[in-house]
C-alpha cells in the first residue's frame, strides 16, 4: 500500500473540506446524481431563506425593473435543463505547489435535472438598455474573501445571459431546491464551471459597463502570478471520471478487483463542445483503447456515460486512467496546467487497482 | 488572521474528507437537519440497492428465522424516532498527535427524524434462544479495513438490541432513506455514536457467543496503545456546538461580528444522560455564563437548543466557547482525551470572532 505524502493542508483548509463535499465516485453510475451526493461548495454560510418574504429584484439598465415573489417566478412558463456542473477548483489539491483554498481532489462534480424559468425570457421582459453589456447576479450569502467584504456576485455578458440557455432554477431533480443548493432560486448556466451558478439569488442587475466584483477578478482568473491579469475562468474543459471498480480499502481508497473481465464505467463532459470520444488506459496513460459511449441523457449539457470491458493481462497492480476528447479536439492532458488559483485541472484521473 | 499550521494530512485522508462530509455549522439553527446537510461517513462504497430484490435475513440462534422483503418490513407497525447522531471520530483532526483516518474537525453530526420498525419487536417475532448474547448487523457495503476484507458489521448485546429503543429505519425526515444514508433499511440506535447505525442492512444474526468482528475490535476501541485491549466506544459523550455568529471569512472561517448584542445559539446532546445545562464563554474557557435551554424536539435522544445573548465588552478578537453538562454531571473538557483511534473527542469548540 502506498503511503501518501503530506499534502501540507492547513486546519483552515481542512475545515473547508469537512463542510463542503464532492460526489462519491461510485455515484458516477447514476446518470442523474442523487441530491445529497451532488458536489457542494458554499463560499460563505448557507442562508436559510423565508420563501414568503423573499424577492428577486431585476434592476439597473432595464426599461422595466421588476420585483418578483417566488409565486411570480413560478407562474411563468417552466423550462427544464439537465446539466453537469463541476467546481472550477476540482483537482486543485493535485497541483504542485498546491494553491491554498478548498482542497478538492477529483470529485467536485454532479449532474442534476433543473426546473425553472428562462433567464433570457425574463430579461426580455425587463428590456435591457441598448447600451447594456453585463448582467450581475447577486446572492444572499455574505462574507469576506481575500480581505474584501461582499455578497457573492458573478456576472455574464449580456449575450451569454440572453442566449446561453441559462435557467433560474427553483427545482432540482423534481423537488424544490435544498437550502444548500440555493433555495429558493439559483442561476444555472449550462456548460460553465460551478462558480457561475449563483445560489440564493436576490438581485439581477443590468450594467452599462463591465462588472468588476471580487469573484470576477481577482477571483476565478486563470493566471500564473499575482501580477498577471489572466483570463476569466468560464466553460468546463473536457473531462472524464471512472467509477472505481471492485472494492475499496477504507483508508487509501485503493481498489481490489477480482476476475478477468472487469466492467469499467464512468462519465465524461465538456462545456466547450460535445464529447467525441473517451479512451481507457491500464498502464498509467502510456497506451489507450476506445471506450463505448452511451448518450443516456437527452441534453447536450449533461455528461455522457462510457463503458469499457477490461481484461486484466495478469494479476497485480495497475493504474487505470480515462481520457475524454471533445468535438473541437480538446483532450485531457496527463499533467495539469498549473495556475495560481488551482482552476481547470482536467488532467486524467488515476485509479490504483490490485487485480487478484 | 491566524495562519494555521500544517495538519500533516495525507492525500489518502484528503480523499476521505472530500467524499464524506460534516454538517455545515450554520445548520445548527435547524432542529431537524435537512437531509443533504446531515453528516455522512461511508466506510467503503455506497451500494445502490434494488429494493425489489433486497431481502433482510434474520437468522442465527433464533426459533423462527425470517427472510423479509421491504414490503414485509413496511407492513409492520411503524415507529418513529428523532435522534441526534455523531461520528465517533468527530474532532479527530484536533488531536495531537493526529490519528490517521477520516479527518473530522467539529461538524460530524446531525439530527434526523427516522421512521421504521422496532428492532425489539422484530427480534421478539424471531424468538432469540435463551443462550443468545449478541446480535450482529451486517451491511451490504464491502471493502478492506486494516488489512481485513469484510462486510461492514457491528453488534449490540441482546439486551441493548431488545430494550435500547433501536429502530430499523426505512424513512429519513419523512421520505425513503437516500442511498448514502442506507437505503433501503438501516439500524438507528439512539444515543450511540454513528458507527453503530449500520446502513444497507442485509442480515441480523443472533449469536450465542460475543461477536468479534473487525469493527468491534480492533475497530472502535478507546485505548492509548496498539497493545491495549481498551474499552468499546458506545454512547455519545455530552457535547455542544455553536452556530458561528456573524459572517465568515471564506478561507479561515473566522467570524466577523457587528453590534453590541449578539445572539449566540447552538445545540447540545448526550447519549449517556439528558443535557442538564449549557454554558458559554467569551474568553476561551476561563469564565462561563449559563445559556438558556430550549427543548424544542420531543425526544430524549434529540439535541436540545440553547441561546445566549452576548454583549461583547469591547471591539476586538474573542474566542467563544460552549460547554454542555448532562444530568450525570459529565461535562465537556477544555482539552480532549487523546486515544489511538481519535474517538469521543468532546472537548469544547472554539470559535474565533472579531467584533467591530
Amino acid at each position: 500500500m502506498a503511503v501518501s505524502d503530506d499534502t501540507g493542508i492547513s486546519l483552515d483548509e481542512l475545515r473547508l473540506a469537512a463542510r463542503n463535499h464532492g460526489m462519491p465516485l461510485e455515484a458516477l453510475r447514476s446518470a442523474i446524481t442523487p441530491v445529497g451526493l451532488h458536489y457542494l461548495l458554499v463560499h460563505f454560510d448557507v442562508p436559510f431563506v423565508d420563501p414568503d418574504s423573499w424577492r428577486l429584484e431585476i434592476d439597473g439598465a432595464v426599461e422595466r425593473p421588476m420585483s418578483l415573489s417566488l409565486i411570480d417566478v413560478r407562474r411563468r412558463p417552466e423550462v427544464e435543463l439537465t446539466a453537469t456542473m463541476e467546481c472550477a477548483g476540482n483537482g486543485r489539491a493535485l497541483l504542485e505547489p498546491r494553491p491554498i483554498s478548498q482542497p478538492w481532489v477529483t470529485e467536485a462534480v454532479g449532474t442534476a435535472h433543473w426546473g425553472g424559468v428562462s433567464l433570457g425570457a425574463l430579461l426580455r421582459e425587463a428590456v435591457p438598455a441598448d447600451s447594456a453589456v453585463d448582467v450581475v447576479f447577486t446572492g444572499l450569502d455574505r462574507g469576506r474573501d481575500g480581505g474584501v467584504e461582499q455578497q457573492y456576485a458573478r456576472s455574464l455578458s449580456l449575450l451569454d445571459a440572453m442566449e446561453g440557455g441559462a435557467v433560474l432554477a427553483y427545482d432540482m431533480n423534481g423537488a424544490p431546491l435544498p437550502a444548500q443548493h440555493g433555495f429558493p432560486l439559483r442561476l444555472v448556466v449550462p456548460g460553465w464551471y460551478g462558480m457561475t451558478n449563483v445560489k440564493w439569488l436576490m438581485e439581477i442587475t443590468v450594467l452599462e459597463e463591465p462588472f468588476t466584483g471580487y469573484q470576477m477578478a481577482p477571483g476565478y482568473r486563470f493566471r500564473q502570478t499575482e501580477e498577471e491579469e489572466g483570463r476569466p475562468v468560464t466553460r468546463m474543459r473536457p473531462r472524464s471520471l471512472m467509477a472505481p471498480p471492485g472494492m475499496p480499502d477504507f483508508l487509501t481508497r485503493e481498489r481490489i478487483v477480482d476476475g478477468d473481465d472487469v466492467l469499467l464505467e464512468g462519465r465524461a463532459w465538456s462545456g466547450t463542445a460535445p464529447i467525441a470520444r473517451v479512451e481507457v488506459s491500464d498502464d498509467g496513460g502510456e497506451t489507450w483503447a476506445p471506450a463505448e459511449i452511451e448518450r443516456d441523457l437527452d441534453d447536450r449539457w449533461a455528461w455522457v456515460g462510457w463503458r469499457f470491458r477490461w481484461r486484466p493481462p495478469a494479476a497485480g497492480a495497475f493504474t487505470l486512467c480515462c481520457r475524454a476528447t471533445n468535438e473541437r479536439g480538446e483532450t485531457q492532458p496527463l499533467e495539469p496546467e498549473w495556475n495560481l488559483g488551482g482552476y481547470e485541472n482536467n488532467a486524467v484521473q488515476r485509479v490504483s487497482v490490485t487485480v487478484r
